[in-house]
């Protein structure tokens, strides 16, 4: 009896420890979904500094799952989701809403080939066993540099932001390899 | 030789036989970023219809998969991905912008929950087997049924879309069972 008491306490500790990367998975989500909530009402800085909140907390979640040994299928599908969000949409609509809206259609068409490269990079990550290497740029390092690139519009000619769009999308379906840091 | 050579084109026929669902299931994804782009600019009515020809594309991939019996791994993880925008995002977005942003930091909050809980709808999919029925209302339902509501803001008071985006966002992890028509 008292062995089953302390298993039905170890299982309700290992219930909330396995949440607690789950729970920091969805304050990124939020995070990221707060971001593009504010771009809709073209508060650019504050949606900039959300998408850098967001990537705190991708830091966190893994290291946290990795630290409690606490991994799973699911958290992985909710962290791509997630990834798709906060660093697919998010940084994308950033820059259109600062730069690429000027460039009409060819400004939209780049930003959606953005979010689908995301996607695609997403999918094929979560297909494939994971080696220690990444296959093609993680699509969280693509979204913080597109991110990062917004505090040089006032530098930078307009173009180039068509460019870096364009580059970071075909550098996620490459099959460039990118050692894990 | 021959039969190496006719190996060969069989291969090729059924890669891109497999790519023909994932490439509906990009055009859904891109009509879901592209309603989220003008919903951006406050183009209510055509994001609203993007998201129900987002909705027919999510149709049409289903169906192809089954039919040429091409159903993959990768195409299920695309179309979660892909679900998120369409139906998760962009219903979000289009009632916040219609309807919820009177209501401030609430309406942002429900806002932001519909898109949590899809997230974590899809995540619970993707690691299920299917068994002929959901466990929760699916994203592509709750998001169809929220972007209809758009149809109704004249007539309905506001709260109403308060407490349809709660009913919704719930219903989606609840574990009501829904047979797959």
């Amino acid at each position: 009896m008292f062995m089953l008491e302390r298993e039905r306490i170890d299982s309700t500790f290992k219930k909330v420890k396995a949440q607690s990367a789950n729970f920091l998975t969805l304050i990124n989500l939020s995070l990221g979904a707060l971001a593009l909530l504010f771009m809709i009402n073209n508060d650019l800085k504050i949606g900039f500094i959300l998408i850098f909140l967001a990537g705190l907390f991708d830091r966190f979640d893994g290291m946290v799952a990795r630290k409690l040994n606490i991994e799973s299928e699911f958290g992985k599908q909710l962290d791509s989701l997630c990834d798709l969000i906060s660093f697919g949409i998010a940084p994308a609509f950033l820059i259109y809403q600062a730069v690429l809206h000027q460039f009409g259609v060819p400004g939209m068409i780049f930003t959606i080939i953005f979010i689908v490269c995301g996607a695609i990079r997403l999918a094929r990550f979560n297909i494939t066993e994971f080696t220690g290497s990444f296959v093609g740029v993680p699509i969280t390092v693509a979204g913080c540099l597109m991110a990062a690139a917004y505090l040089s519009i006032n530098f930078v000619p307009a173009f180039f932001f068509m460019f870096l769009t364009i580059g970071l999308s075909f550098l996620m379906i490459s099959t460039i390899s990118v050692k894990k840091q």
